[in-house]
């Protein structure tokens, strides 16, 4: 156990924005809350998978909706737990630990602000090592956790209750009531016990957020590549520096969806490497020949600062730097392809195993 | 009290059908649920407000939807207690009775089949007295009952919990799920207590439906006029006796919306009657000028079976008469007006008062 303090938030905001492969909102707005939820409520307790009872019930909390809103309507603070009460009504027992659903960018700070408030440890973990768009795509799924029931809430007060047949389906009609609400609301979903914390979330990754952002930000210190360190850290492989030079993005269906082509630079002239998102960075082809591809992370960082570069953050003329790094290996089985590889998000290429090169 | 069985449905779906206004969705279908249901489970005890005790749980069940999705995907049956049985377990109390939402159509009919299967009483009333397509259209919202917690299910085995801030936005987010999950759903929602059904509901609507029903099968069967027999027992108006030579429809945002215009016959020759409808019939322009509308009924019957024609039913050639009649006189109060007057449906016209003539 240790305690997350004001002191911690910067590395861990930088760290999960580099995780969350250009998703998961905005981490600095996700940071001003949990900022002013640990001034108000006190520091959180951290707590690793041995730490948490058998018999715990931990509930992950995210907000959920496309980052581009995210932007304009900056959450009030608190519907995280009015949906973690409303889940603990109806599940009939109280939360002992909060979680993160996924470590990337303002999903790493609202569990934060939650636990800070709700006054319970906070797991150092999360359900994907990174960050992906939709509900259903969480290891837990992988081993029978199902993500309902889901309870989901609104800064107006408003919370519905989600009982599905499938993770699918739970995503589904989730996605419809985000949508409806303004494509911003808070989940808590995808109870689990203690002892299918080892086998359903990936372990330590708060941590490592941390870690990576403490990273970036030393490097920066000691006038050193900070991409080169959020890469070293990362095991990662270096796909491409250059400038972005085009840019289209759309909101549809509740999520921020687009393309990026940028133009290298330096040791990179003469090649072109084009992005495809959807709320998270999920295809890199590299002049023609496809180079990365979800699951596995695409991390995009500003060139200068080793900072994550969101999806809806990437602009014309931006100096950055675009890393591939492996992925929780749940993912690239047969069930975590089918969950989230390429082809579930439409586009014609088959999963790329990673290659350190 | 009294029993409905097999005998009474076809009287009650038809006199339904008239007070639906065109909405509610196709009683046949309705009728067939209700019947497989008292074949199954038994007749159903109908009960008057006074005989229901004044700490009773009363909880309305209705289908949420399209009429024209309803056609061609007939329920499964046993969505209503899903739905039922969610809100049992959301509020922590067993429903004492039944009843229904809207005396419409379909809306008359699931009840009963609802009932039927929890064994529970149905009360001989509804929330509007007639049919209206969204979920904050009901009496009861005049008197500060809430329509959320509302319980929501589909026939996959899908159930949602609404609990929101206000009764147009529990139709708003409940009017999502029913879209996403194909626009067709059960609800349960409007709970009350027995002492508020007297001024939460229109009583003995069941009763008058079957009345109505009744009354247009023996004109029938005594070659009278079987439009004139519904008309009389309405306190109804005429409105024109002519042939439908024009219908737009389409399904949008989960409603069933269009216009049809019928051309005089008869008596009516050289006169046009245009319909707008959402779901149910809410205007009536005769010769370019409002004759009746919304929150009156204006009912569309076979001119020569009396049988009510539903807004899907509307076709070229068909030969209808329309009839208006006056609606339970809180709807036209401030307060009723504004949840279902016909500025609230976008028709630039104010309420014309009901006038016999």
């Amino acid at each position: 156990m240790r305690e997350i303090n004001l002191d911690n938030l910067d590395d861990i905001a930088r760290g999960a924005g580099i995780l969350g492969t250009g998703g998961g909102g905005d981490p600095y707005i996700g940071k001003l809350m949990a900022r002013e939820a640990i001034r108000k409520y006190g520091p959180v307790r951290l707590v690793a998978f041995d730490e948490v009872p058998d018999d715990a019930t931990v509930v992950p909390v995210s907000g959920m909706g496309a980052p581009t809103v995210l932007l304009e309507r900056v959450p009030a603070g608190g519907e995280e737990v009015a949906a973690l009460r409303a889940l603990e009504k109806h599940i009939g027992r109280a939360a002992t630990h909060i979680a993160p659903i996924e470590v990337g960018g303002v999903n790493s700070m609202l569990p934060i602000a939650c636990a800070a408030e709700a006054g319970l440890p906070l797991v150092d973990g999360d359900a994907m090592g990174r960050a992906f768009p939709e509900a259903q795509m969480v290891l837990p799924g992988l081993i029978g956790v199902a993500n309902t029931p889901m309870a989901l809430a609104d800064d107006k007060g408003n919370s519905i209750i989600v009982d599905a047949v499938s993770n699918h389906a739970a995503e589904r009609i989730a996605r419809a009531v985000c949508v409806e609400l303004g494509c911003q609301i808070s989940s808590a979903d995808t109870v689990m016990r203690g002892d299918q914390l080892t086998d359903g979330l990936v372990p330590a990754t708060l941590t490592l957020a941390e870690r990576l952002g403490a990273a970036v930000r030393e490097a920066r210190a000691a006038h050193t590549d900070p991409v080169l360190a959020a890469r070293t850290m990362l095991s990662g492989t270096h796909l491409l520096t250059g400038k972005v030079i085009d840019v289209s993005r759309r909101t549809e269906g509740g999520f921020a969806r687009g393309n990026a082509r940028i133009e290298g630079i330096g040791d990179d002239a003469g090649r072109v490497l084009e992005l495809g998102f959807q709320n998270e960075h999920l295809l890199a082809t590299r002049d023609g020949e496809t180079v990365a591809t979800t699951p596995d992370l695409i991390c995009v960082l500003d060139t200068d600062t080793g900072d994550p570069v969101t999806t809806e953050g990437l602009r014309y003329g931006l100096r950055v730097s675009v890393l591939a790094a492996p992925c929780d290996p749940r993912w690239t089985t047969p069930g975590g392809l089918a969950l989230a590889g390429p082809r579930y998000f439409g586009y014609d290429v088959d999963y790329l195993p990673f290659r350190e090169s």
